[in-house]
C-alpha cells in the first residue's frame, strides 16, 4: 500500500538511546508489539511538541507537567491499541501509574518518564498489562532496539517508519535517527502523532527546543490526511551529547541532516496514509504571506473533491480551482493565477493554457507521485504541504477500524 | 438513494411564473434535460445571493452586473451539464450571448435575462445549443413546469427538489414553490448550489433582499456535504405579488412557510448528497458565540472520521471527541461539556458517562436519521448543521465523475 516506502534499513544507534519492546496485552493480537520504552542517558537535552487539540488526552497532560518539573527526562513509555484520551481524573491516574512502575524499576523519578498512548479514543487504558510488563521491557533494552519500537507504536499504519542520518564532525561520527507513527487522523497542529528523534550531538536545551519548533513547522505541520487532528500528537527530540560533538541550528551540515530525518519521517507516514494510493506534493508560491500560502495549500489537499480526482488520476483540475476559491485566503487576484501539474501549466494567468491538452494532464495524475503547483504572484512567501488521495480503502479502513 | 426523500408531489403554481425546459444537446445524453427557463411577470420583486468562491463562474459575475442595472429580471436561464467556470473573457461573453438569445426572443432588454450554470468546470460552454434552442424554450413555458425544471438542473443529483407550501392570507391563497440542485461540492457560503424560490406574494424589493439573507443563513449555509463550495452557487428568491396580497418578514405564518421551503430544500440536498446513506443533524448548544456554535458543526460534520464512523453505523465517539477538540473554537471548557446521540449521552461534563453502553449508541448510530448534540454549556449560542455520511459510493461518483 505505501507509496515508494519501503522497510527502514541502516539505523544508525544513538550513543545514549536503547530501546526495548514487547507485547503486553493491550491489543488483543498477541503476535503484535503493543509496548515500547526510550531510555535516555542522564544529561541529554529533551524538548517536546504536543497536539494543540482542546481535548487533549492523558498522556499529553501528564508529559506536560513532568516535563515543566524536569528537562531531565530519562524513559519514554509508548502504548499503542488505547489512546488514553477523554478518559478524564482515571485516565490521569492510570497514565501516572505506567510511569511510577517504570521509575520503581529503573530507579528515577517518576517525572522523569514521560507516557504516550495513541489508539482507540474513549476507553480506560488497562494498567495492569503494563505494570506487569515493565521489568520484561526494561530487559529488552538495545542501542539497535530503533526499528522494532518503530513496530510496536503502529497502529493502522501498515509499515514501520524509521529514518537515520550519520555526518562527521570534528572528525567524529554524529548519528540523528527517528521514528514515527501515522496513518489516520493526521493533520498535526504544533506537533504530529508520534514521533521521536534522537541525536549523539550536544545542544543545550533551550537551543533544542527552538530547533524543534523550526523543523515541525517545515514537516510534521505541513502534511494533512484528512484534515483530522489527534488528541494525542506529541513529537520528541532528544540530544544525548554522547558523541561529545556540541551543536547548534548554525551547524548548517547537521540541522540540513537533522531536518532530512524529519521531512522523511514526515513524508513517511503520508506514503502510508490511510488508504494512499498517491504521494502528492502542493507548492503554493508568490503569496502575500506564508497565512494565506497555507491557507491555499491545505484547502487543496483537504478537499474531498480533489482527492477523489487524484485516487482517479483524473486531471479533472477544475475541482483545483474550485478549493483556491473556497480557501480563506486574505489576497486572491485570480486574473494573475497560474497552475501547474508537474511540468504541466494548467491556467495561466487565471485562464487555461492554449498550449493544454488532456494527456499532458492525464499523464501527470497517473503518477504516483503528483506533484501540484499553484503561483498566485502577489508576493514572496510560499510554502509546500504534503498529502495523499481519498480511495475506497480510506473508507474501508475508517468504516470498519474498531470491527 | 436518497435518505428520506420521495419524488415531489403537489407542487402549487405560483402566480406569475413560468417554467420550461428541454434537451438541448449541452449534455451527451439526448434523453436528459439540460435546459431550463424560469419567466417571471413584470413588476416583480427578485433577490439573489451568490458564492463567495474567489474563482466565481461567469454566469455568477453577469447576473452580478445584471442585478446592478435592474432589479425587473424576467427571465432565468439555467444549463446544466458544464459549470462555465475558470472561462475567463470567453465564458463571459458565451454567458452574454445566451443571455441576449433570450432577450431577443422574448423582447426584453439582455440585463433582464440572468444566467446560471452548473456542471463541469474549466471547459468553454457550447453556445449554438443554447442559443437554436431558445424558440422551443419558450414555447414550452408553463405554470406547472416546476418538477420539470427541477429536472432540467439535475448533475448528479438522484432526484429532483422541489417544496411547495400554499397559505390563506385575508382569504387569498398565498402559494410558495421552490427548486433546488445539489449533490456534490456543497457547502454553500452565503448561498446554495442552484435554487430557485418563488413565491405569489407581494415583498418590497429591500425587505425581499433582507428576507432572503435571514433564510439562507439558517438553511443553505447550514448545510455541507463534503466542505466544497462551488465557483456556481446561486439563490434566488422571487415574489411575483400576483395574489394581491402585500407581506413582510413580521408576517408570522408567511414568514414560517417560506422558511420551511428554504429548509427543506436545503435539508433535500443533503438528503441526495452524493453517496449519501445517513442523514445528520448536528446540534450545538450553549456555545459563547454563534461562530464557536458554527466552528464547532462543521468540523464535526466534515470530519472524515466522523462521516465514515456514520457510514458504518459505528458508535465510535471518540471521533466526535477529537472533530471538537481541533475545532478552531475560541471558547471551549472541555469539563463542562456535554454530548448525546438522540436522547443517548455519551459524555456528561466532560466524562464518559457511567450509564452509557455501547448497545444504546449502536441504536442511535443505526438510525438512517441521526442526530448529534453538543452542549458547551458556556453561553446561550447555538446551532444546527445537517450532513451526510462518507460512503465507498461518494469516492465512486466523484471519482468516475468524467469518465
Amino acid at each position: 500500500m505505501a507509496v515508494g516506502l519501503q522497510m527502514p534499513t541502516d539505523l544508525y544507534p544513538v550513543q545514549g538511546i536503547r530501546l526495548g519492546s514487547l507485547h503486553c496485552g493491550i491489543k488483543a493480537d498477541d503476535s503484535v508489539k503493543d509496548l515500547a520504552l526510550i531510555e535516555i542517558a542522564a544529561g541529554a537535552s529533551v524538548a517536546a511538541v504536543f497536539t494543540r487539540s482542546h481535548f487533549c488526552a492523558a498522556p499529553v497532560t501528564l508529559c506536560k507537567q513532568h516535563l515543566a518539573q524536569t528537562h531531565g527526562a530519562r524513559y519514554l513509555l509508548i502504548n499503542s491499541g488505547n489512546a488514553n484520551a477523554a478518559t478524564g481524573r482515571q485516565g490521569l491516574d492510570n497514565a501516572r501509574q505506567c510511569c511510577a512502575a517504570v521509575a520503581a524499576a529503573a530507579a528515577v523519578s517518576v517525572e522523569q518518564v514521560l507516557p504516550f498512548s495513541t489508539g482507540v479514543i474513549a476507553e480506560q487504558l488497562r494498567v495492569e498489562p503494563i505494570v506487569n510488563a515493565v521489568p520484561e521491557l526494561l530487559g529488552t533494552l538495545d542501542v539497535n532496539g530503533w526499528l522494532a519500537s518503530a513496530e510496536a507504536i503502529m497502529t493502522t499504519d501498515t509499515i514501520p517508519k524509521a529514518v537515520s542520518q550519520q555526518l562527521q564532525i570534528d572528525g567524529q561520527p554524529v548519528s540523528i535517527t527517528g521514528i514515527a507513527k501515522g496513518s489516520g487522523m493526521i493533520k498535526p497542529d504544533m506537533a504530529t502523532m508520534l514521533s521521536y528523534i534522537a541525536t549523539d550531538a550536544s545542544i543545550e536545551q533551550a537551543e533544542l527546543a527552538a530547533m524543534l519548533d523550526l523543523l515541525v513547522a517545515s514537516s510534521f505541520n505541513c502534511i494533512t490526511v484528512d484534515g483530522d487532528t489527534s488528541t494525542n500528537d506529541s513529537c520528541v527530540l532528544i540530544a544525548t551529547g554522547a558523541s561529545g560533538i556540541g551543536v547548534d541550528r548554525n551547524h548548517d551540515e547537521f540541522f540540513a541532516a537533522l531536518r532530512r530525518v524529519f521531512e522523511q519521517l514526515a513524508q513517511a507516514i503520508i506514503r502510508d496514509a490511510e488508504g494512499a494510493t498517491k504521494f502528492v506534493e502542493i507548492t503554493v508560491a508568490g503569496a502575500a504571506d506564508e497565512a494565506d500560502a497555507r491557507s491555499i495549500g491545505f484547502t487543496i489537499a483537504e478537499s474531498p473533491l480533489v482527492k477523489t480526482a487524484l485516487f482517479a488520476s483524473d486531471p479533472n483540475w477544475g475541482r483545483f480551482i474550485m478549493a483556491i476559491g473556497r480557501s480563506r485566503v486574505r489576497q486572491i487576484d485570480v486574473d494573475r493565477l497560474d497552475l501547474y501539474l508537474g511540468p504541466v501549466r494548467l491556467l495561466h494567468r487565471g485562464l487555461p493554457d492554449p498550449e493544454y491538452r488532456e494527456e499532458l494532464g492525464q499523464a501527470e495524475m497517473s503518477r504516483e507521485e503528483i506533484s501540484v503547483r499553484v503561483d498566485l504572484n502577489l508576493g514572496d512567501a510560499s510554502t509546500r504541504i504534503w498529502t495523499s488521495d481519498l480511495s475506497y480503502e480510506y473508507v474501508k479502513i475508517n468504516a470498519e477500524y474498531r470491527s
